[in-house]
């Protein structure tokens, strides 16, 4: 029962992808109909960073991480792994040496619903990660698994391809097709909240600017 | 079935909720006779920051942050908008807006048993969280709720205008009425442990200081 | 049902237990034959520090940190404390005086399978600290425990003298009679690591430095 | 720092009891405006039993089971007793002994937010048990807590005196003053389900019966 | 950004899905490659109980049943509900009523990752239910979502029409399309059990039948 | 890096070991201590029963079930399987093929801090279980671990010949050359509690019978 690689994948406009990674997660998921949120377990290793990338995924069983190598020819500049085992695992997948040969040939940052380990060498070499866990417990080289399949990571489906938007809040994923049309409601969105952020830092009250209080009286609100 | 907001509630002290912040929720905590503490999932979004301020309760159904528009016009200088659901959950019902709407109001921080988001914004503003979830999982606004009425947030009874501090060891609710006896108790503490920490920082026992060793002899503690 | 203090035990030679805190908890984990390692719910209060120590080993009762004091007296330079209870719990066993006094005695860190308090003060003074909670809560003093006993922590068995290595990966706990031997292996992998961290850097694959493709092909992967 | 024991609460009507307990904690949650329902943490040890009695509350330390005692004395035919720790805790407060004393006095049941033992013994004796955690693990007899003031338990404030209803659902608190009205708007659910389950039952779709199609048109619902 | 109802989904044969059934969870996973199962926290309302039948999928926002009201009327004899919420959620979306209602259709079960209520009535009713929660919070019906795409539901991928195993083990997704190939492979781990167990019962060792003596040794296992 | 497999193990008395099993846990527990308890995660898949045996224990990897084999030789009857993984996993370890092998041998029960699938099966066989997990989800045979040498499992170390005690409370070890004394305390309880039973069942007070009244006043317990 062997597994699959898939070698050529189409990927994103990477000016799309540049925009929705600095939109930011929050935003962009609002912007798609609050679809494509991983869970909130879904934790950053490092502070105050984010990015966006085409997603090359990755299906491996628990606790072997032979297809990160399988991977990682499959890169290119720009890419983010994203990984989700065939059973809930956390195990570390992933350390610096993996690292060191990810970036080499151009890859952004890993996402994964596992563990990774050598958290502070990561961190130092600059190469971003969101997992599930942390653990120093290292994993197996003995099944294959499959490169480039639809795969659920962290309860969202991840296509090859797709987008991926990374940041304090979560990850967020958009589907390759749709993400120039995602963007241009994120940007829709932008320029709506620049006004407001100006409004209500003058200390203007959102119940007059979203007209609320009249909804809130019909609704039964009372003031003592 | 429509929800309250009380308008004028009383407050502690400024000056004996500036004193309770910089004692410390563990010291705080301990000088009211160990109550009031909220659960340890209640986390601060920040890193090496206390706080204190007058609690400004909201009580909002489960993915519906309506009440906090609501509640940021009752906010004065130094309060603290405290915010317990009616039902567990893990949407991120606070961002970057309603921060920026919140500060100019004069608020200090949010305590929310539940979701927040836009973290990296957050912190960039100064705007201090402790919450139990992140999440860029946004809310409606369908459903009212009730600004400072009595609530209990992650496992504490919060009534409006208690004062709340909080710091990296969690958040702690100090009622309104004790507030000015509590912090006597703490000073006393506070007065101690310097005395005492000089001692122990000398490399002297807190067997010795604690006389504890008549003590542990007589509940059988053997040496070898 | 008195507990006991056992007062001299022996201890690892400081050059090894030096060696191997800088090798780090996912290497010497490794070359020990993944045994070891505390549960991935032991985190540090601090980041990106690593610390090695011969272990003090502490026996408490849930909710009592009187042994802490105890087990002060029996600390010697480079030691770190360990402290598991007999039931599970995350109150605040050890705050800035314990830690205090601690380091006057030369404790290099804490680790332990509940809560700690005052971890800004504790980060501020150099104290280094693994535990499974943070939490205000204070304890009580009124059972006896034992110090320097066979305990353990976080899933791992811990004997009095063992070498404990923690960092941002967690912890592993190293017997103190394998100690040298497992410093041999965790050398051969690191000289090893060299020369691959090169290769990889430098965008060989580690499909072609491992020799994975035949046995990949032998497995069924197959590349379309 | 003493605690304290009220002796004298008023309890809600018992016929109101008994209706609100054979309605169940969905109905009664639902009628009340979706309050007071306590965390789904909290699990009855036995399947298929709904109850319901009015609240003798108990604010104990954590690990410590005394004030159970003298909460006994306080029960009267048809109580519940209710125990909210003042720090989160899992140990096992409460076995057969107490059970055997505690049906001796009337009392129907236990709502506690902490462990419980002996639960094939409860189970046997008929006594209900509504826990957030099975654990052999003893409590103390240390420190005074109090009985019948208000606590939190499992994220619901309960008064004493009042009604509690709990079933395979999960535990609700009604406040004791607006049981009466709460058992009106109850009644008036119960009376209208009847009739919507006949319908549903001969295969009539909710679609049809709540006049959906034409709001879920209006919100853009698609048919393909 | 309104929603979509698929209405004609193809089926699997009712004799596969049949067969399938009565192999259970653990032996069908491991038969199609070990995928395709839904996490351990998807638990079963009732014990001792195995089904299975095809999906029809229903994708909703946090906290809104509103779609499995239109779910229900895409029923036909012996299919699944499976809804998967757009973001985490323990509510409580179904009891007895809509129960009642999908039983009329002739609907087997639902599998949920979020919560249901009423589950002594269900229980009672013989509907069975594996969920993620328990919990008698209400949900609304404000916000539309889908039936009949493709969801994630508790970390597996479920498109419509794929094939539904559940037992007490947990949940097991098969593609509908696979649904034979995996059946005929199934069968041909039966047909091999049956005659271990009879070997394995009259205390043959499996070291014995599976020839493991040789390989073991080669790996290094000793015997003292 | 071999594994053990030690052969001639020593066991307690097959009447003290019957003697603990039918005191239970909770009773045991307490009678030595308070030491020994695994953690409350440790749950029975069948309810209402209660067993004790000597432990045969086994320390397997994460994933990986090919010790169960190894140690199934070992067994003698009376004999409880302990299985502590080297890292957390919840995979499922252990199923109906190998309870039937189990019970071939004389096995009584298993406890492991990990999965098992088959649950209903092994239900139906009278095959006792506890563990901290229920999965369908395989295991591979790839890595030799060991057989009776000293393991932690769910928190508890345990050696081999100790005697489990295990029942709806959870799991409880005793050291082998402790049991005798373990027991006879045990006893003492038990006779103690006969008598107490019936004063408080007859509706006599704890606070009377344990004399606890002027203790509490003298902590400051006041009667309102």
């Amino acid at each position: 029962m062997g597994g699959r690689v898939v070698q050529n994948i189409e990927r994103a406009d990477t000016d799309v992808v540049r925009r929705l990674g600095e939109a930011g997660v929050a935003t962009v998921h609002e912007a798609q109909g609050r679809t494509g949120l991983m869970a909130s377990t879904m934790r950053p290793i490092q502070q105050d960073l984010g990015i966006a990338g085409s997603a090359v995924t990755i299906s491996a069983p628990p606790g072997d991480n032979w297809m990160i190598h399988v991977a990682i020819e499959q890169l290119q500049e720009g890419d983010v792994m994203v990984l989700g085992p065939t059973a809930p695992c956390d195990m570390g997948y992933f350390g610096d040496l993996l690292a060191t040969s990810a970036m080499a040939r151009g890859c952004r940052a890993l996402v994964i619903d596992a563990g990774v380990r050598d958290t502070r060498d990561l961190r130092a070499m600059g190469f971003a990660v969101w997992s599930t866990a942390i653990s120093a417990q290292g994993t197996v080289k003995e099944t294959v698994g499959s490169v480039n399949v639809p795969i659920v990571c962290a309860g969202a489906l991840v296509n090859p391809g797709d987008v991926i938007v990374a940041d304090d809040d979560g990850v967020c994923v958009i589907p390759r097709t749709r993400a120039e049309a995602v963007m241009a409601t994120v940007q829709k969105r932008l320029d709506a909240e620049g006004a407001k952020r100006e409004r209500l830092a003058s200390g203007e009250l959102g119940l007059d600017i979203y007209e609320m209080r009249e909804r809130l009286a019909g609704k039964g609100l009372t003031y003592e």
